[in-house]
C-alpha cells in the first residue's frame, strides 16, 4: 500500500549564523533527496513558520504526489503521523456517496450517502444541463449544490467518526463528464450535442477552495475518456483492475448510460450509449428508484406472484431489478412471448387496461389505494428496447475486437443496479450474456472503490494515464446494420436463441414443472 | 524583447465526431508544439468554452512563462492582443511604487506612488515586526495594509491610463524580505533576530487572489539571497546588469540598511549592513525625509551658507542629501576636522547649544518659527559612525574578493537618496570611495527598474536563478579588525586621506581661495 499522500515526521535542522536558509528551503532541502521534485504553495509556507517554533523543529509534513511532483499540502507541530485520512466520493447524479479512509491502516473508517442536492434543478442531467446552459448564475447554483452534498457528506462523516474530515490529506472523486463539470462551475452544454465534446476532461488535482469546500488537500477528479466514458467509469476500471489483467474482462455499467470496457493488459476498447432510464424504473409507468415500497425481486410460479417489496409493507411501484425479475419469470412461464407480447390466455392476471394488454403484478390487497398494480406491454417493448441498444453496444464492441463471449474470462457489473439484479433474471431477458454464473461478478460501487483505491495506491495514478491512452473509444453513431442487430437483441433473450443455451434449459425445465404440477393437480382432483 | 507573458490569437480546431477532444485538449494541443510545457487551472478552464463559442473559435490566450512551463492565464474571444500590459512595482516600507508596463510596446505607460499604509502599525520596519510577532490577527493587519496601498496604485494607474489595471497579465514585485514577509501575511520576527532566517526566499510566482488582489494573472516576488539581501536587491542587479558585466562593479543600495554587491559575470559576492536611518535624515534633529521644506543641497563658502530647499520658502529640517552636503562642506572649509569636531575658531557659525557645539546652517529669518536650526556635533557623529560601518562593509568585502577600488569599472548607488546626492559631497564625507565621477552612476529605484525589466524579458528569470546560486553572502558578524576598520572609516573622509586623493586636493583648492579672498579683502580694505 502506497498512498497518494504520505505523512512524515523529522526534526528540521535549526538555522545558524552559517546556515540561515529559510525556513521553506530547510524543510525542501531534508526532503529533496528521498522525494525529488517537491512543491509547496504560500497557503503551506504560512504554516511554516509557527509549527517549526512550538514543537522545536520537530514537524509533521503531509504531502501529495500529484503526478509529477510531491506537493506539500500541511505542515504541523510536533508528530501527528497518527492521523491520515482521505476521502473517496462518488459523485452521481442521483446520489453522492462519500468515504472516510483510513491512509495508515487502508481501511474504511466512515461512509455516508445522500441525495444530490442539485436534484433541485433537474431530477435527470439533461434538465440541469438546460437549466445551466448560458447562464453563469444558473452555473453558479449548480455547483454550489454539488459542493454543498460534499460539504454535508463530510459533515456526517465527521459526527460519525469523530475524524474532522476538513483535515483529511485529499479527495478522490469520480463522477461522470456532466458530474465532474458542474461541480468545476463548467457549462456542460457541448457535452449533449454532437460531436460531444467537453469542456475539460482531465483537471486532475484542483484545490478544494476552488470548489467551494474545506479540505487541508486539494480534490483529485477521475478523468474521462470521452464524454460518455466518464471519470466513473475509469474508476471502475482502476477498481475492477481490467487493464492489468491477463484474461479478456468486460466492464459494465448500467445506469442511466450504459457503459462497456473490454480489454486487458494488451488492449482496451470501449463504448457507451444511452442505456435509458428504462432500467432504473423511470419511464415504466408504476415505476421507481429503489427505496421503501419498491417491488425489488418478483418470482412467479402457475400464476401466483411472489414479491419481495424494500422495507416490507405496502407496495408503491416497481424498481430496476424487480422490473427483469418481472419480464424474465413472465417469459420462463410462458406468459410472454419472445417479442414481448402478453399471452392472456396464459395467466388469469393478463388483461386489457386502458386499452392495451397488462399484467397484474401486485393485487389491490397490497397497495395503499387498494387498486392492483399493472406492467403494460408498451412498458415491456420499451425495456426491451433500450435492453437491445445495451446489448447491440456490447455485441458491436465485442466483433469489433474479434471476440466472443466464450473469450470472456470475466465479466464486471458495476452499479446499483447490477448488485440487486439477479443473475439468472438479467441472462434470461437477454441484459447479460450466457455465462457462467461464477464468470459475472457484480461489483457494486465500482466508481467510489476506484476512488479508495487510488486514495491507498498512489501507482494507480500512473496506470490512468495508460488507461486513457491505450483505450480505443468507439462511436456508435455509425454502426452499420444497427437497425437490424438491434431488432434481433430486442427479443427475449435474443432472436437467436442459440446464444441462450442456458435460457431454452430454464425454460423448458419451467415447462416440464408446469406440466407436472398440472398431472398432480389433475390425480389430486381425480 | 521577449516579455514574461505573451499573447497569442489563433483559431482553435472545432470539434468533429472523429476528433472530440475537450475544448482544454485542442487549445494545449494546438499551442503545445511552440511552446513545451504547458498549465491550465480551473479558473482558466472556466474560460474557455465561452470564449471558443463566442467567436467561432477564434481566441487569444495570454501565457505567462513561470521558468518551467507557460501557464495559461487567460482565454478571451476573438483577437485581444492589441491589449497586453503587465505591473511592475517596488514594494519599499514608506513608499510603493508601480509602473504600468506595455508588453507590446516596452514602455511605461503611467506609474504611480504612494505612502504605504503599513505605516499606521508603525514607521520603520522593526516596529512593524513587532506588531504582527506571534499576532495572526496583526499579521493580517499588515498583510492587508500592503495589499490596499497596491490596489490604490492600481486604481491610480488605471485612472490616468485609461487601461484597467486589473487586466493585467501579471505584476512582478521586488521589495525587502520583511515587506515581502507581510505581504505573503508571513510572521517577520525570525528576520530580526539571529540567525535571520526568513521563513521564505523565494516565494515565486503567488496567485493573485492569495494576496487580496484582483489581477488576472499572478504576482511575481522577487527572491531575495538572505535576510538583509532581499528582492529588492536582486532586482537591482538585474536592472543594472552587474551580474552580466565584463568589468568588476560595486551595487550599494543605501537606505534603512545598506547593501552591497560586487562582482561581474565571473564572481558575485554580497554583504549587508544596518546602514541606520542617521542617512535618511531619521535621527538627526532637525532631520526629516526628503520633502516640502526639507534643506536638500548646503553649499558654503567663506561663513556664508547657500541652500536648495525643496518647494522653497520656509525651512522645516534637513534631508538625508543636505545631510551629506553640510557635513562635507563644513569639512572642505575646514568647520570640521578629521574626526568630526566642530571648529568654533573657524565660524562665527558655531556655538555651544545645549551643552554641546552646534553649526547654524539655518538662520532664524527662513524659519516659521523665526529661529535658526542648529546641525549639532553628536549628529554629525552619529553619521559618521554608521557612513563608518558602510564603509567597514564595502572594504571588507572588497577585501575578501581581493579587489581594490582601481579595479571597479563602475559603482552604482541606488535608492533615492543615491539620486539626489551629490558625488563630491559623498566622496567628501567618504561615503563614497575616490573613484572618477563617470565611474559612480545613480540608478534611482533600481528595484522598480528591475521588476519592469523581468516584465519585458523573461530570460532574467534564469538569469536570477544563477545568481542566486552564484552570489556569496558574506556575514559582517564576526569581521575581524571589525572596530579598528570601524575607526579608521569613522574620519573623514577616511583616517588614510591617501585613499581620498580627490579630498586632499579639493580642501587644498578651498583653502587656496579662502586665503586668496582673505588677501584680496585685505587689498581692498588697505
Amino acid at each position: 500500500m502506497k498512498p497518494l499522500s504520505r505523512k512524515l515526521t523529522f526534526q528540521i535542522p535549526l538555522p545558524t549564523e552559517e546556515d540561515a536558509r529559510s525556513d521553506r528551503d530547510r524543510v525542501l532541502d531534508t526532503l529533496r533527496p528521498g522525494f525529488g521534485r517537491l512543491e509547496m504553495d504560500l497557503s503551506v509556507t504560512r504554516m511554516l513558520y509557527p509549527a517549526i517554533r512550538s514543537a522545536g523543529g520537530q514537524i509533521t509534513v503531509t504531502m501529495l504526489w500529484q503526478g509529477e511532483a510531491w506537493h506539500l499540502t500541511r505542515v504541523e507541530a510536533g508528530d501527528t503521523t497518527a492521523f491520515h485520512y482521505g476521502l473517496a466520493a462518488d459523485l452521481g447524479s442521483t446520489s453522492v456517496t462519500m468515504e472516510l479512509v483510513d491512509l495508515n491502516r487502508g481501511t474504511v473508517a466512515a461512509r455516508a450517502s445522500r441525495y444530490n442536492l442539485q436534484r433541485e434543478y433537474g431530477d435527470d442531467i439533461l434538465t440541469r444541463i438546460f437549466y445551466g446552459k448560458d447562464d453563469p448564475e444558473h452555473l453558479l447554483q449548480l455547483q454550489a449544490a454539488a459542493a454543498e452534498t460534499l460539504r454535508l457528506l463530510m459533515a456526517e462523516l465527521s459526527e460519525r467518526s469523530g475524524v474532522d474530515a476538513s483535515q483529511c490529506a485529499a479527495m478522490v472523486l469520480a463522477g461522470n463528464t456532466a458530474m465532474v463539470h458542474f461541480l468545476l462551475g463548467l457549462d456542460a452544454f457541448p457535452l449533449f450535442h454532437s460531436p460531444y465534446a467537453p469542456v475539460t476532461a482531465a483537471p486532475g488535482f484542483v484545490p478544494a477552495a476552488e470548489l467551494g469546500l474545506e479540505l487541508m488537500g486539494p480534490v483529485f477528479l477521475y478523468p474521462a475518456r470521452a464524454n460518455y466514458m466518464g471519470g466513473d467509469v475509469l474508476s471502475g476500471i482502476v477498481a475492477t483492475g481490467l487493464g492489468r489483467s491477463e484474461g479478456i474482462r468486460l466492464f459494465f455499467d448500467i445506469g442511466t448510460n450504459g457503459e462497456l470496457v473490454a480489454g486487458c493488459r494488451d488492449f482496451l476498447v470501449a463504448g457507451a450509449g444511452a442505456a435509458g432510464p428504462a432500467l432504473e424504473g423511470g419511464v415504466i409507468r408504476g415505476g421507481m428508484c429503489a427505496g421503501q415500497g419498491a417491488v425489488e425481486h418478483v418470482s412467479i410460479r402457475d400464476d401466483a406472484v411472489e414479491l419481495e417489496v424494500i422495507g416490507g409493507g405496502v407496495v408503491r411501484g416497481i424498481c430496476g431489478s424487480g422490473i427483469v425479475d418481472l419480464i424474465a419469470e413472465l417469459f420462463l412461464e410462458d406468459v410472454l412471448d419472445f417479442r414481448g407480447r402478453l399471452q392472456p390466455e396464459a395467466s388469469s392476471r393478463v388483461a386489457e387496461v386502458e386499452g392495451e394488454l397488462a399484467y397484474r403484478y401486485v393485487d389491490g390487497d397490497r397497495t395503499a389505494d387498494g387498486r392492483p398494480l399493472w406492467f403494460y406491454e408498451s412498458d415491456i417493448r420499451r425495456f426491451l428496447e433500450t435492453k437491445a441498444a445495451a446489448w447491440t453496444m456490447v455485441s458491436y464492441l465485442m466483433e469489433a475486437v474479434g471476440m466472443e463471449f466464450s473469450d470472456v474470462e470475466g465479466f464486471d457489473v458495476a452499479g446499483a443496479f447490477g448488485t440487486y439484479i439477479r443473475w439468472q433474471s438479467a441472462v434470461t431477458v437477454g441484459l447479460y450474456p450466457d455465462l457462467p454464473k461464477e464468470r459475472v461478478r457484480c461489483v457494486g460501487n465500482a466508481s467510489l472503490e476506484g476512488a479508495r483505491c487510488l486514495l491507498l495506491e498512489r501507482s494507480h495514478l500512473e496506470e490512468l494515464d495508460k488507461l486513457l491512452r491505450r483505450m480505443d473509444y468507439i462511436q456508435y453513431g455509425a454502426i452499420p446494420n444497427f437497425v437490424e442487430t438491434m431488432q434481433a437483441a430486442a427479443a427475449i433473450p435474443h432472436l437467436d436463441l442459440d446464444r441462450y443455451p442456458c435460457v431454452r434449459q430454464w425454460r423448458e425445465e419451467r415447462r416440464r414443472a408446469r406440466a407436472q404440477q398440472k398431472t398432480d393437480g389433475q390425480n389430486t382432483a381425480s
